[in-house]
């Protein structure tokens, strides 16, 4: 990492430029697509990317379809994102080729700079940058994801291309970043706009967490970092943006080996753990462990400000189950499981059968009491002790009935009936689905229409282990927490 | 619960006829099988129980096309195993009109016993036991999995009909003894033995667990437990079993919440927590936390005694999974992550790329390293200071070649070539699967596909959070150095 961190603000190109480029350039185009290889202009067509596309490679007249110029220089007009995918010591060649003002941003994309100790390489594109008058968005990163914009980074993001959504993604890495966006995909999660930053030689987190937490379109930031570089600035800037919208933060290099392991990765040298913990939670983030851990909590914020509060009514079916829910949750910081108002408890026990069922909190309604869901989340919803309600579904509910309609009618209901009932009760109602069986193709297809209902639905929910999703929504009760300060 | 625990130790039948009755009653057996209802005769036909078979109700005259008796007493010969599914006040009334030595066990399903303080019902099948000379597994429990006696209490179980196994399970709560023999079956993992106990008012965990200790056929138990009756027994059993073959425990309600949903489900009384913990680790029991970290620690014992040491060399493509998967395992006990030797460094670094890589450990070895994953292995596996291999695999390996027969070969020569490996430097190597999109059909089938080839090849692998992942291979260590005092 270069020791000599020298940004351009001299460069005012707003970033929404970055996020709506009209012109871009993929400098180290191949004249086909290639598996496993980064291929951004096949990427950026089937996101349905409508300006001007410019491959650039000496090596070919002609590439991807389209013509292929042998340098950026020779690009007609001005370039408002260039994508520098070639080997790191050729970079500043050819942004050296460049008339002022020719190229608004650059991407590069390539490996082989600080991180690996080669200091002059990161140099050398601060001085091209201040020269030419672009920003730098690397090295060693993916690049932008906006899905206004229509413009991606990896094959499957094409499938946001008319998906709209409100979550915003700053990411150090750049596999994470990829991971993220699919992780978001495959969970029905929209997403607006996702940048992997890589070594933040110029644009840095905190630009983009102030960027983001001003853009109206995004309503969730969720941030993988490794190293901050101004310590002082990320947290002014999360205490602007934590009252209004929920930032996440992921933290990288927390333990000795995860650190080294970064500084290799993004040359990034992480702090403290205990302080950076401390610090987060003073400034009103969302602290996050790992990957599952981002991706469920940004599950559970569709809608976004519809928190859980700090007390929960749980409905578990099943004894064991009901046992190791309590458990996970009883073992999380700011979660409250109250007993239930005795009306609560007599109108509970007025229509569940008297053996294997629990009427206190969590309420364990048996198998006999979940085909009475609507009745019990109406129930237990009007406890004037609760302020939301986690329920567990195993895939079990679908996978009895055995063809097609059935299936679909059933979880239809449920997902309606769950809706129907938070909004009549008007506190957020989540789902947990249970996964017994993981690998099996029948149980699989069940889950799968389930999660497709609850997402048709906008129902937040989370899946797998108990002790995972007590911890997203420990952290989201934690937020609600932060937040009754500026009430 | 009943307080007066009074077990039968008269009634010396050997558990070897629990586990290969030769003929069994459903006492409260339905003519047909109905969806959602617990139909034994149905799942013992399907496992291909080779016995007596004898519905037992007083209403029909023919049930699942067998002569349905009216009461046990009727049933000709004597009878092996009772299995009693009938409401709870009825139970002990048809015990009644037994003659002594009629049953040798007695399961009894039915809820509504001791668990909702009716502990006069328990006291009464307890004297009839004394009276006619029965064991009583249960009330309030499934029953009994026999592999090699062909006899289960669900419906996927016959799944094991083919398929011997090494594991034996003792599980207090019946849905979670469901869940952990689906979840077996779902992973590939041969079981031999199973019991759901319920509320213990005869057979217990104790008597089990020495039983299964002493069973050669049985190489790993794993025990679900509420409420330990007799803890000094329950350790002294341990201390003799753990020495020889894994135990792993897990305790529900070991949290306030989970304790109070504990006596409602089998009117247990849990113990302290710190307590529980400190005592299983004397023991050498490996303590387990959850239904995830239950299934994936036998995954990881298949074969059951090749333990990973405490000294792990890591291998994790990309940047971020390295920093993350670092991040996880350090903030485990019992593991080491050493530094490699210099000459383990000097050849990685040798054939690895110098960008997007990392000869640390973990060893990054970046997408082109992975492609070299043989070499790999043999050179990590060689270095002297590391006990065993954890590598991560992603389904996109897999997923990027679309069709069949290449995606069969890559992941058939993966797992070869891993298990290959292994044999070669004389080290266990585990394979771990990230889930990046858990919900996608395509990478379902993936990694469906390489799960299957993992466990043709008998090689341990686990699968999603890092975090779990770390859970279960850190108690693992502490197994491992546990069992060093009896070198």
């Amino acid at each position: 990492m270069s020791t000599k961190y020298n940004p351009t603000p001299s460069v005012k190109h707003s970033l929404d430029i970055l996020f709506h480029p009209t012109s871009i350039a993929h400098v180290g185009a191949s004249p086909r697509h290639m598996p496993g290889r980064f291929s951004f202009i096949t990427y950026l067509k089937s996101m349905g990317y409508g300006g001007m596309l410019y491959p650039v490679n000496p090596k070919y007249d002609e590439a991807m379809g389209l013509k292929c110029y042998p340098d950026l220089a020779s690009v007609p007009g001005t370039v408002d994102l260039a994508i520098m995918a070639l080997p790191a010591p050729l970079c500043a060649g050819i942004l050296r080729g460049i008339p002022e003002g020719k190229v608004k941003f650059v991407v590069v994309h390539t490996s082989g700079f600080g991180e690996i100790d080669k200091d002059d390489l990161e140099e050398e594109l601060i001085e091209l940058a201040h020269e030419k008058g672009f920003r730098i968005i690397g090295p060693n990163c993916m690049g932008i994801f906006s899905q206004k914009g229509k413009i991606c980074f990896w094959e499957d993001q094409s499938e946001f291309a008319d998906r709209p959504g409100t979550v915003g993604l700053i990411s150090q890495s750049g596999g994470l970043s990829i991971h993220v966006v699919s992780g978001c995909i495959d969970l029905g999660i929209g997403m607006d706009k996702a940048v992997s930053l890589g070594n933040q030689i110029d644009l840095s987190i905190n630009e983009l967490l102030e960027y983001m937490g001003q853009d109206d379109n995004i309503q969730v930031i969720s941030i993988y970092v490794e190293g901050v570089k101004d310590g002082r600035g990320f947290l002014k800037s999360l205490k602007v943006v934590t009252p209004r919208k929920p930032v996440l933060v992921w933290k990288g290099g927390l333990t000795d080996v995860g650190k080294a392991a970064s500084k290799t990765h993004t040359g990034s040298m992480g702090g403290d753990a205990e302080i950076f913990t401390a610090a987060m939670k003073q400034a009103g983030a969302i602290l996050i462990e790992n990957f599952e851990h981002m991706i469920k909590t940004l599950r559970l914020l569709q809608p976004p400000m519809r928190l859980p509060g700090q007390r929960l009514g749980i409905v578990c079916p099943g004894g064991g189950n009901t046992v190791s829910l309590s458990d996970a949750f009883a073992n999380q910081p700011n979660i409250v499981i109250p007993r239930l108002s005795q009306q609560t408890r007599d109108e509970l026990q007025a229509f569940l059968p008297e053996e294997n069922v629990d009427t206190k909190n969590p309420v364990d309604p048996g198998a006999v009491g979940m085909t009475k869901l609507d009745q019990l989340l109406r129930i237990l919803g009007k406890d004037p002790q609760i302020d939301s309600i986690f329920m567990m579904l195993t895939d079990e509910i679908v996978f009895h009935f055995d063809n097609e309609e059935a299936r679909n009618t059933v979880t239809g209901m449920i997902a309606a009936l769950i809706a129907e009932a938070s909004r009549e009760i008007g506190k957020p109602i989540y789902a947990h689905i249970l996964h017994v069986r993981d690998n099996n193709e029948d149980v699989f297809h069940c889950r799968r229409l389930m999660i497709d209902k609850l997402n048709e639905k906008n129902i937040p929910w989370t899946d797998g282990s108990f002790k995972e999703a007590a911890l997203a929504v420990s952290r989201l009760a934690g937020y609600c927490k932060y937040l009754e300060r500026f009430k």
